[in-house]
């Protein structure tokens, strides 16, 4: 037994490490990559699943697990010295769980490294329709997807006709808000942070109209955009892009607070100064986590996936090779180096 | 015809005119009183109606009319040389108008004086129920009663054994909705700014608890009075009150904003820095306006009165005598001189 453990089982795993906590902009150095190894069968009546991991998944929540949590609830910080967790596509490699078995392909809970044993596989769901690409479960078919889906069809509530505003739109949620604003009959405009995004926007993913909040005073670029106001703010930045989306709102406005990007870098997020506002406007103003909408997950791919066969939504990847790139793609993030949903190729098959 | 009209009908009206545009705190001398004369008969077919003001209400929304309101919605700024406008009680003295006949008693918006030629009455509620104080439809039946009511069970969607908290407690909304928990079963704490109002809360008001923000520091104290934290926030004040409360919100937790009392008198509202807590914590804030809910009235008045009879409800009213009086009773709202509704007797009837 003790023999055959070493002989047949254990392989090489390349794993990216958090190294430190992090104080404003993360950069490539607070992680490094380490080759450890890993045996690649799991110790039966453990429940454990062990995975090979093919995609992996740069989201910008994962900024708020480089600081440390002191009371974490729905996230806990990284562990100094092990490696970046976050959601992933992989590919089941050996199963002591009754419901995963060799072969079975997965999205879910995962770490950064070529193989990993997860004890508690509550976090994985099983992949049953392949013909979009496996690395759509990473965003559009997976949490990025399911948080563009139930922010704005449950938290905004819209009705066709209605004006909507997506901040960080070229982004892996973004971008979905968009399309199923047009979908549903909504006038669209998404802000980003260069002219190629713009363009994206405008050219590729069918928003009505867009800015670059680089480049323009965003009071004015979104009066401009919205002459009439904004009924829908789907909200992914926070800060002054808030301030300046208060400003413009209709009465009886909706915020779906996705998101504050702007603010997870700063030691002490900016004030926002036009609250008042919420009253005079009657604004309904709502944060959510997508935690809470995964049960919906089968009824989200019953009306997500023909749009993507039909051809009706796209979807705009970023991809880096390989998990040595996986800092830097991590990193990108939060200059908006990314165009569109930032993935790792960890292994194609 | 010209000499009876002089001889039956003018009297002299005694009225408080708005001097000119507020920049920080209002003063008593934004204000002035001065003695007109008025006809006291209606043009017939006008629809008008010209009442006698017994009761008028000081209440903290007027501050925003002192100010140059470049685009009214709701309330446009007072006019200069012109009376003081707001909600009141009065008697009919003659009317042109079919809903209204000499003699009724009415409440909704009149103005600062003693009589008032009311050419459009629809902001005129007639007044059927006469064994209560007359002065309560400034009040717990009145606006602010409304207020409350639509803000705590319509906004905040209370459940029993919920967290509650009220900031600006003892005011004329603030005391109702820490009485409308107490009777849906909540555990309900206020905020006052004295050791007087703090007193009242406790134990006239019927709170749980009470504190005054005046001495605390807010986090600790909201800390100590919600160890579990706060699932619902009735908001009358904004501003580090608001970042406070934030931090100590529940999960699912609502914020009905009702008012920002401590921003009204300031060049640039304060910033609010804790909305990422919103995410966080799935919180909804949602501001209202309850003009919206007026078409209430009778249900709120079924639901009320028969509370107010049986003294299960009780109103703390402070009142000041006479139209001279009343520019010193407006001011002082917003340095919390008030304990309870302010109201200013004009009339006893």
């Amino acid at each position: 037994m003790w023999v055959g453990f070493f002989l047949g089982d254990v392989v090489t795993n390349k794993q990216v490490i958090f190294k430190n906590f992090v104080e404003g902009f993360p950069k490539e150095t607070d992680m490094y990559v380490k080759t450890s190894s890993i045996s690649l069968s799991v110790e039966e009546g453990s429940n454990a699943v062990l995975v090979k991991n093919l995609y992996l998944s740069c989201d910008p929540y994962m900024r708020t697990q480089m600081t440390l949590i002191e009371d974490p609830t729905d996230l806990s910080s990284f562990v100094l010295g092990s490696p970046v967790e976050g959601f992933g596509v992989a590919k089941v490699v050996d199963s002591a769980h009754p419901d995963f078995k060799k072969g079975d392909l997965v999205w879910g809970f995962t770490r950064w490294e070529n193989y990993s044993l997860i004890k508690n596989p509550q976090g994985l769901f099983k992949i049953n329709h392949t013909d979009v690409p496996l690395s759509y479960y990473t965003g559009i078919l997976g949490m990025p997807g399911m948080t563009a889906w139930a922010g704005f069809f449950e938290i905004c509530a819209p009705k066709k006709g209605e004006y909507v505003y997506v901040s960080a739109a070229s982004g892996a949620v973004g971008q979905l808000v968009g399309q199923f604003a047009k979908l549903m009959g909504c006038y669209v405009v998404g802000s980003a942070g260069s002219k190629e995004k713009v363009e994206l926007l405008k050219n590729k993913l069918g928003f009505d109209d867009a800015f670059n909040y680089k480049e323009e005073n965003l009071v004015s670029a979104l009066k401009r955009c919205f002459p009439k106001g904004i009924d829908i703010y789907f909200e992914n930045v926070g800060g002054k892009m808030l301030d300046a989306a208060l400003l413009n709102m209709r009465n009886r406005g909706r915020i779906a607070v996705c998101g504050m990007v702007s603010q997870y870098n700063l030691s002490k997020p900016e004030g926002v100064h036009n609250l008042m506002l919420l009253l005079e406007k009657r604004i309904r103003m709502e944060g959510f986590v997508v935690f809470d909408f995964f049960h919906q997950y089968s009824k989200f791919l019953d009306t997500v996936l023909p749009s993507i066969r039909e051809g009706k939504i796209v979807y705009v990847e970023d991809i880096a090779e390989g998990l040595e790139n996986a800092p830097a793609a991590l990193v990108g993030l939060f200059n908006g180096r990314n165009v569109g949903k930032q993935v790792v190729i960890v292994s194609r098959k």
